[in-house]
């Protein structure tokens, strides 16, 4: 009796492919695409930073504090930017000075990647 | 008497940082580099739908369940290779099939993010 398990799995795998498979579900592709564009503006060590500092801060985080990151004050307002834009923060001037927080529901659509 | 608030709400922020502003704590540097490449796997609409059809599967998804995501057979096999090398799935070669598998715990450095 031949003993050739390999090709037994593949015609396994191949007849329950022919016979239609049903696969699980993963996200739609209009979620897929939303998510994506919030995972990619966090996709970066210094917006990590720069977010994680301002949603660790009760209240706001006046722009004053977020100068210590090893980068230029215009590289902190361009991944500033890129976070207002995604709708990870809120901006506010008041006179001098820039004050940020996070917006609170904003990592909601992570939810269902954490959930499986 | 002046109602120039604007004015008082500068002097006061440049004063409490001048005075040595406590910021809150955010990812350490080191912690941010490695969500960051974590993230910048999953922030691909394909390689999420990708990677939530594997999860969202009790053990692992033959590679023949994966070709209904409207691209090519080799952008499949990128992404797919991609969200490998970041340490999101496993997978095994069994004849002609592929099979993939979620790594458990993978997701686990995004935690922090989202106790805030």
């Amino acid at each position: 009796m031949p003993t050739t398990t390999e090709p037994a799995i593949d015609l396994t795998a191949a007849a329950a492919c022919a016979a239609g498979c049903a696969p699980a579900e993963g996200l739609p592709a209009a979620q897929a695409e939303q998510l994506a564009a919030l995972l990619k503006a966090l996709a970066d060590p210094v917006r990590l930073r720069l977010y994680t500092r301002i949603a660790a801060t009760t209240g706001e985080t006046c722009v004053c504090d977020l100068g210590d990151f090893g980068v230029s004050q215009p590289t902190v307002s361009h991944h500033l930017r890129k976070l207002r834009e995604a709708g990870l923060i809120d901006s506010e001037r008041r006179g001098t000075w820039v004050y940020y927080s996070a917006v609170p529901t904003a990592l909601a659509p992570l939810t269902p990647l954490l959930n499986g």
